[in-house]
């Protein structure tokens, strides 16, 4: 079918076959295809969807439009995890040294936070020397070598994907189940890994606002997983408040090497745990997940899996001093206590509107050439169910620029719900889909 | 807002304001907003459409992106009519002369056959002599002194929806009844009308196959008339065979003169006194139909009706000798009688299967850029409810090209259908609306 006739008969609802979705994309990638006509078919994509098999080929088509990475020269399960995205969620940056340490290889390809959340990448660029931009072989040996390797996206990895994802972008076809799936998996798929564990996040923060799309997101996924052979868990996780403690760069490597160090915040913990957990059971390393908790608590303790960070952070070129003193680690000029206005209990923190007050202190980013400070973020101090009182500090703002204080400390109290009584707790994985 | 959040609640099927489609298309026309977001939107338009308020902007954007002809120096109220294309349909070249004749101005901009469908454009200039690509000035001009003036779409009319049209056109948005009845209005509206007569074709050999999808592509454009201050009367009429005896441009066009000289089919003859009607009626020239009616008539018997197209045919550089010897026009080689294969009665003819079959012939353009044989067509013996025996002529087919000939045959031979009884008459005007 030529172009104009597969747009017409995904409008009209009906099915496309493979090959045509193959030669579709393939000439979209080469420029045969132009932008206009993708623009139309992603917008009937939208209204009609895609059922499994379409979905497959898109998604093969895409991983297949560049390099796909072999990893076979690395015994064992390769398992990688990936998040939709939320504030706080520096999960990436203890969940692999504490996957590693207990001898599942982790290869895993990041990115850089844009508008609301944070990207791992600029959280590990906050450590000094660290390198993200690693050559492919670098990226293998190193997972082979230390046991797991964060870097950046390639260009060569997935390219109909990002001039998709570009065009997307502009053309309100991003919020779109399958295309976000197929994005999503095109990319891991493309790192050289053999599992995936999914943390698809829910809630005032995340892509996903509510529980239902978020499950129909997971088995999408799941759903391509399965057609290209790879295993594939999802946890729904909850992120209608910001994860742990600290949002900004430099505040979250401390919080996660915390983590490691067994002294983190109980949900930030647990997230930290469920997800890896996964990763050890997809590895083969355990039978079930009360296994896995024993082996990463037996990891933090005997300090392995701070250790396995070290080696991470030293392979990539960054200094693994700062993982002992967080005086090496950026500093802003100063900290704020942000106080409170009303007397009671938290009920809820927009972490959103959190997320762009922190984009607003200078942590994260408007559009994608904007400058990170590394420094600057929050310290939270009151967290969902906690009691506070009026002029009592809700979190502390570690600040480098005095203009934007004003604006962010009103964004802050915004984000902050207050009632007379204490919300009931929301547990953190809400669901585990397979 | 800006394009993209244009297209996002399109999509989520929120109304666009008035001023922001405005500015959009402006953009678009200037190539600020590029194709792939027209393309997005456009196929968010398919899915949710847009109410009156939206078209009606939408619409004037179009119009007003070129020049809107001023016919103030022609007195008298400017009625033009507008089919949406059909096979055989040649009431535009008697409808003209006819509203003329009986002193309502007409200033008519058409345009060229594509696919299975003839144009007027077309038709005319197989005329020898006959130009279409008058000047503003000249229109303007001949409409006043003349009465009627027949010519091509020129760059400066509505060029954004010339733009948007080639747009629709490969990213499958044609087929949408706001779109496709906003670029109707915005092209007739530059011409400078006061009123306009829709003829909307319904059946095998229309755009429209459906009477709904007529009505309501009607209803779209009379709207969009009111919201623009100018009376729009649409006709749905029949289209399930072609219009009268021929198919093909000098055949048509002799047909034409019939029908001004009072001896021309029924139903050709009936399609154009049902519309010219309403045009007088329109220009105040008539109280009603009835009247129109007798007007018309007396027009045609007293050989009013055809000396003011002899006028318009030698204002516009034709020689007017041709509509009294037809062997002036152009002539096929040879002419072909096409045989019945069945014994019985026409049930039905696919209109857009003998279109195609003419256009096979050359009568028509597959593309574009295609050449046309004005000499070329069918002239129909048999029409819906005629008996025919086996061998007995359906039609004769004018040929210049020999090696086409059998492919034609049998092309025609296939959108005969016959059947045992005579077919219920199907009414040629089956709605007027206002």
């Amino acid at each position: 079918m030529r172009p104009y006739e597969l747009i017409k008969a995904k409008r009209d609802g009906q099915v496309l076959a493979p090959a045509d979705i193959r030669a579709f994309m393939d000439d979209f990638t080469r420029g045969v295809v132009p932008e206009y006509q993708m623009a139309a078919m992603c917008m009937a994509v939208f209204f009609r969807g895609m059922n499994a098999d379409e979905l497959g080929a898109w998604t093969q088509a895409m991983l297949e439009s560049g390099d796909v990475l072999d990893l076979s020269d690395t015994p064992g399960t390769k398992v990688d995890k990936h998040s939709t995205g939320g504030v706080g969620d520096k999960v990436s940056l203890s969940l692999a040294p504490l996957a590693a340490a207990c001898g599942v290889p982790v290869p895993m390809i990041s990115g850089r936070g844009l508008g609301h959340t944070g990207g791992t990448l600029d959280k590990l660029e906050s450590i000094p020397g660290f390198r993200v931009d690693l050559s492919v072989d670098d990226y293998r040996r190193l997972v082979r070598e230390v046991g797991a390797c964060l870097i950046g996206q390639t260009a060569t990895l997935a390219p109909a994907d990002k001039k998709l994802y570009a065009l997307r972008d502009v053309t309100a076809t991003v919020d779109c189940i399958p295309l976000i799936a197929s994005s999503i998996m095109s990319k891991k798929l493309a790192e050289g890994i053999d599992a995936l564990v999914l943390d698809v996040k829910v809630g005032s923060g995340a892509f996903m606002k509510k529980l239902e799309d978020a499950r129909t997101l997971a088995t999408t996924m799941i759903g391509i997983g399965r057609a290209m052979g790879k295993q594939v868990v999802a946890l729904l996780t909850d992120m209608s408040q910001p994860l742990g403690r600290t949002v900004g760069n430099a505040l979250e490597v401390m919080e996660a090497v915390d983590m490691l160090k067994g002294c983190a915040p109980a949900d930030y913990t647990e997230c930290t745990y469920a997800l890896t957990g996964q990763m050890l059971v997809l590895g083969g390393k355990a039978k079930d997940a009360a296994e896995a908790r024993a082996l990463m608590e037996d990891a933090v303790k005997s300090g392995r899996a701070l250790k396995k960070f070290e080696e991470i952070v030293t392979a990539q070129g960054g200094n693994p001093k700062a993982l002992h003193d967080y005086a090496l680690l950026p500093q802003a000029d100063r900290t704020v206590q942000v106080p409170a206005t009303h007397d009671g209990f938290v009920t809820g923190i927009d972490a959103e509107a959190l997320g762009l007050a922190a984009m607003a202190l200078g942590a994260g980013r408007e559009k994608a050439s904007d400058f990170v400070d590394h420094a600057v973020g929050f310290v939270l101090h009151k967290k969902v169910g906690d009691s506070v009182k009026v002029g009592e500090a809700l979190l502390t703002a570690h600040v480098n620029d005095e203009d934007r204080l004003e604006d962010v400390v009103r964004r802050v109290q915004r984000a902050y719900q207050t009632g007379p009584t204490a919300a009931a707790k929301v547990p953190l994985v809400l669901e585990t889909l397979r």
